[in-house]
């Protein structure tokens, strides 16, 4: 169980190095990320994108590519198919994402055929690192399902027990957000809580505590859950929050980071392998934790 | 113009005492902030509600009942009544919430007869001082409209402006906030995004400067807006910050708080006058800076 991100990079060098393929690598950010968590020792890059400027900036940046393979390929879609037939062929552990669109990266996640598709759904789990919580807390989904349905919900809490169940967290409790506390017949977020949680209550999801409808402020405090009157098992110690959508999981994500100062690390599960997205927006120490989180769920 | 809430207490003092009707004064908390507001020079009272409970509470807190009125009224629905009757015959300058559901108090305030609606919708918005920005920002919606359309988001920004106006900032800078920066036709934030930021260009609202979609980093940073290749005049500049829904509002709201360390002033608008609706989860502070807000302006 990891309490920061200090021993989710020790969690991850205790894992070995794992081989990561990089679609369309030719990219200054994507490389230096990769440098750091070469430097770390968590990674075998295999660097698949356009040769000569992959080699240019490696040698800008004091990458040295007699450790890696190199996989010439100057099409970005291209890239992306390579990179999932290594994965498919068990010649690669982990994908990242490199100068190429989500979109095509995804297709080529998702083909029926020559795809890397494991569970029902993929989905967006991010953990954070933040001064005004005790213990690591992740957020679901904050980059991928715009407007996810019952079941979608019950694939993206699956898929985020997965995670938290590899860094050691057995049973996660999981808070249903939602901007109140009760069950508004008019609010849909606060009717899907409800159902989690009963769905919960009788066993029809498992390996952790569901409560909800709660509200960001008595999910993370016992206090605030207490003065509302809501006695609950995962207010307070809740490790996982569900948000209602996309439009809400995007503001907490980029809330927590840019307007609280907290640090992230996040990935894209239900796949065979976990998946690095990361964005030119992420600073350089959250791309380096995201692969870190990568090695150890792969 | 103000850029901190000791500014906005200033500003809220300048203004002269305020009478403010209590719907259900009987209660410590509510009481406490009159108390503040009292002793800040900006308020005279008006206390509506259990007679004997609010006389036994002043005794307590130190709250000296010489100096304010107390109607006897011990249904809490008829004191929501009372106090907005009191607006309405110009007796009151703003009006506040206490041991009252909100239900009955909005019932109150936009009978159709009796009641003191002046726009087309009422909307809640909320000031913010962070360390984490520049200046004061506001978000709206986060404790109203449960899924605005586009109507109704207008009218949000509507009653928002004129909130900016009467703090100084006559032409706010408004970001629409969405998860991504451009347009996407399956996720409707971004098309109304398009929409209002469009409706402004052709000056359809006035007033302001509004763009959008934004997320919310580039929304409050123009580095982070010019990487992702955005030219907006409102990026790092930003006023308010206009959300999606309700989920998103609140969860924003409550991140500031309580994953920021932000400090909040919120009040409802569109009424004839500007209603304080302080919940149990407020700091004293807050709700003091609340009451600020509204003296300001009533």
């Amino acid at each position: 169980m990891i309490s920061n991100f200090d021993e989710l990079i020790r969690l991850a060098k205790s894992k070995g190095k794992k081989r990561i393929a990089i679609a369309a690598a030719d990219d200054e950010a994507v490389l230096i990320a990769c440098k750091m968590a070469m430097d770390q020792g968590l990674i075998i890059p295999i660097l698949i994108g356009n040769q000569n400027k992959i080699k240019k900036i490696c040698a800008h940046i004091g990458m040295d590519i007699s450790q890696f393979e190199i996989i010439p390929q100057d099409d970005p879609v291209a890239c992306s198919r390579i990179a999932v037939r290594y994965i498919k062929e068990g010649k690669a552990d982990l994908l990242m994402k490199g100068l190429v669109s989500t979109a095509p990266l995804l297709q080529a996640v998702l083909n029926k055929d020559s795809g890397i598709r494991k569970n029902p759904l993929l989905s967006h789990i991010a953990l954070f690192q933040t001064s005004y919580y005790h213990k690591i807390i992740g957020v679901t989904d904050a980059a991928m399902n715009i407007a996810p349905c019952l079941e979608d919900k019950i694939s993206i809490i699956k898929n985020a027990i997965e995670v938290f169940q590899k860094i050691g967290i057995l049973k996660p409790k999981i808070a249903i957000l939602c901007p109140i506390e009760s069950v508004n017949e008019k609010i849909e977020s606060t009717l899907h809580a409800a159902i989690l949680s009963t769905m919960y209550k009788r066993g029809q999801i498992m390996n952790c505590v569901i409560d909800g409808p709660l509200a960001l402020d008595n999910a993370i405090s016992k206090e605030a859950a207490f003065h509302k009157g809501i006695q609950s098992d995962v207010s307070g110690e809740v490790d996982l929050l569900v948000t209602s959508d996309l439009n809400s999981g995007n503001v907490l994500y980029k809330s927590l980071i840019f307007m609280g100062g907290a640090k992230a690390a996040a990935v894209i599960v239900g796949a065979s392998v976990p998946i690095v997205l990361t964005s030119r927006a992420d600073s350089e120490e959250s791309k380096l934790h995201s692969i870190a989180l990568a090695t150890i769920l792969s």
